[in-house]
């Protein structure tokens, strides 16, 4: 399937991507203020000019680099979820479980976190931005975790149970951002699931 | 009761204190690279001289700030629960779990929440530190959880449960950091409320 490009295409695409990867790297590592084009450019090795033909503003490039990590990682959680069973016994519910709280733990969750943190501080463009970009992310993992747990969502109480999920998966990994917090994390995942079991039925 | 204090050590204690809520609203309002000790002096109408004299460096500030408001904040949260009933009906439970989602949203959790930030990507003093007053608030709060919500913990999942409400809490904080997301709160913290009785028990 797929559209067919030129060389030229693909490696505009391919120079785009590593602008991406490069600028998540670096917010994770570095943080907000330490992260502008310049340094992003250089670590993907890219010229400056390149990288600013390609993303105008700061604001763009961090914003859609996150937005395509996370569009990233939905993707292959859609796969997993297609390719698995379609029973839901505690097995898959315990996979579907651990795997949406990784979504909340490593480089992708430490480089939003740097961008919420700077919006929160910030009056113009890139709180709009990043508020939009939440929004539109948000959505999606609310609409994911729906599909995922086989959520009735006319069912008294699921919906806020879904989110309340999704709000444990965040401050879980907001707890390990300092500390290898990942035995505990896994206690708390497992009675979750048991929680999960009592609102949503097996 | 209290000790006895000269005007001298009044006029201390209060120049601390001022030095350290000055600290939280502005690590609040400018993140972690505005917040210098020049700039937090100023606000509390301190001499810079006078503000190192309390706190000899940066981190010796910030760190002692974000603890004692979470003290502060602490030390209430205790006050009410002494105050209230002792039947443990759904409106005390609503109360106290609604009292401790309050304690991650607003200026504290925000102030936080930058320390946090600024020190996962730090490599010395300031991480230590964090790091360290994580663990003992976090502690504090996760015994506090336990007393006001009746906990048994030797009842299977109740201790994850107690984990797992305050994990989401956290959670709850980041969500609402770029708008205003009490609405979708307040039906979350309801379901919690429901949850925690199946656990829990009545």
């Amino acid at each position: 399937m797929g559209t067919v490009t030129s060389p030229k295409q693909d490696r505009s695409r391919a120079t785009r991507r590593r602008l991406m990867e490069a600028a998540i790297e670096c917010l994770a590592e570095h943080g907000w203020a330490g992260s502008t084009v310049a340094v992003v450019a250089e670590r993907a090795g890219v010229s400056r000019g390149a990288a600013q033909h390609h993303f105008p503003t700061r604001e763009d490039l961090f914003t859609a680099a996150v937005e395509h990590v996370a569009e990233e990682r939905l993707r292959k959680l859609r796969a997993i979820a297609d390719a698995t069973s379609m029973t839901m016994g505690p097995a898959r519910r315990y996979a579907v479980v651990e795997t949406m709280v990784g979504l909340y733990t490593g480089p992708l969750f430490r480089a939003a976190l740097q961008l919420w943190v700077a919006a929160s501080h910030d009056d113009g463009r890139l709180r709009e931005r990043v508020t939009a970009l939440e929004a539109r992310v948000g959505r999606e993992t609310h609409r994911m975790a729906v599909t995922l747990l086989r959520a009735d969502e006319g069912r008294p109480g699921a919906r806020e149970t879904v989110q309340g999920f999704l709000d444990m998966a965040r401050g879980l990994g907001l707890a390990g951002l300092l500390t290898d917090d990942s035995a505990r994390r896994e206690r708390v995942v497992e009675q979750w699931v048991e929680i999960l079991e009592g609102v949503l039925g097996r």
